[in-house]
C-alpha cells in the first residue's frame, strides 16, 4: 500500500470516521482536497483551526455557537417570548432554526431516555430543563416521533406537571418514527405552529 | 440562522464542497465533529495541517505522496519490473495499489481526451508518456472503459506505434461503462494479469 504516505492515510482514516462518509469516500474525498490544494484544502484547514479555537457549547440552552451564552439566549426577543422548545440534539436546534421557527429560546436535552442503552434521566439535560421551565410562557416538546422520544416527553410532562408551565408538543405532521433533522422545513413550520396542549 | 456563528458556518460550506457531502450531510458532519472535538475535530485539524504541508505531486508518474519522486518511483524493484501502468487519476493508481497490482510503475495522465470539454492531448501528461515508455518494457493502458477513456488509449496507441515498446490494455472483465476506482479489488486483480496485447 502505497497511498500517499502517513500523513494522507490518517487524514483518510479520520474523514472516514464522520457521518456520511466511510473509507472509500473518504479516499476520494481526499483526493478532491488535494486536487484543490490552495481551493479547498488550505481554506479548510483554517477553518478547522478556527472552529476548534471558537466553538463553545451553550451553557444555558446547550446550542453550540461561538459564544456562551449563544446569540439565541442572548436575544431579548426571544427572551420576552417566554416560548422554550425542548429538543434533542443541537442538530434538531439548527433544522427548527432553518424552518424559521421564530422567537423562541432551546433546551437541547442531548439525547433521549433510553432504559436498553442505560440513559436515563440523569444522563440528559432535564434537571436544568424544570428550573428554566419556571421562568418560560409554555414548553414545547420538540423531540422526534420515535418510541424513546415520546418516552422523554412523557417523563417530562409528568416532571412539570403541577408547575402550572403549559406544555405542549409539535402538531401531527412529523411523521411517526421520522427524524425531525431530514424533515423538509414547511412541514417542520406546520408542526410547530400547529403545536397541540398534552 | 443562528447555526453556531461564522467561524461553523465557514466549516459547513467548505466540507459541502467535499464529493459525497451536501449541505445537509456538512452540518451533520460539523455537529458530530463538535461533539467529539477532542478525539475526532482536534486531530483532523492537525492531520490536515500536516497533510497540506507534506503533500507533494510526483513530477515522475503524477502519484500523490510526501516525496517527489514518490515512493512507487523510487522503489527499485518496480524500475527494474520496467512495467508502466497508464492510468487517468490518482484514485485509480490507489485502487490498483490497494488491489496488490504487484511490481508495477505507474503514469497519471491527469484525464482523459475529451474534445467536448476542450481536453486535447496537451492537456493530458502524454508526451511525459511516450518519453517515459521508451525505458519502459510494457506499457499497460489502464484507462477506464468509457468512450473517452478508450478514444484516449486508441491516442496512446498510435503514438506509441512504431516504438517496439509492447503496449497491452487491462483485460475484458472491467464492466463496460465503469470506473476503476468502483470496482472490486479481485476483479482489478484478473483483469490485470488477464491483460491483453493491444
Ligand atoms: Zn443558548
Ligand atoms: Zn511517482
Amino acid at each position: 500500500m502505497a497511498n500517499g504516505g502517513p500523513e494522507i492515510e490518517q487524514l483518510i482514516q479520520l474523514l472516514a470516521r464522520l457521518p456520511g462518509l466511510g473509507p472509500r469516500s473518504a479516499r476520494r474525498a481526499v483526493l478532491h482536497l488535494i486536487k484543490k490544494k490552495d481551493g479547498l484544502m488550505v481554506p479548510l484547514a483554517a477553518a478547522l483551526d478556527r472552529a476548534v479555537a471558537a466553538v463553545r457549547t451553550c451553557e444555558i440552552c446547550g446550542n453550540v455557537d461561538t459564544s456562551s451564552p449563544c446569540s439565541i439566549c442572548s436575544d431579548p426577543r426571544r427572551i420576552e417570548a417566554g416560548l422554550l422548545v425542548v429538543v434533542e440534539d443541537v442538530a434538531d436546534l439548527w433544522a427548527l432554526e432553518r424552518a424559521g421557527a421564530g422567537a423562541v429560546l432551546y433546551h437541547v436535552l442531548g439525547g433521549v431516555l433510553s432504559p436498553l442503552d442505560g440513559v436515563g434521566p440523569d444522563d440528559l439535560s432535564i434537571d436544568a430543563l424544570i428550573n428554566r421551565a419556571s421562568v418560560a410562557k409554555e414548553v414545547v416538546l420538540a423531540v422526534n416521533a420515535t418510541v424513546e422520544g415520546q418516552t422523554t416527553a412523557h417523563y417530562i410532562t409528568d416532571r412539570l406537571a403541577g408547575t402550572g408551565v403549559k406544555v405542549t408538543r409539535l402538531a401531527h405532521g412529523v411523521p411517526v418514527g421520522g427524524e425531525l433533522d431530514y424533515l423538509d422545513e414547511g412541514t417542520l413550520t406546520q408542526a410547530l405552529k400547529a403545536r397541540t396542549a398534552i
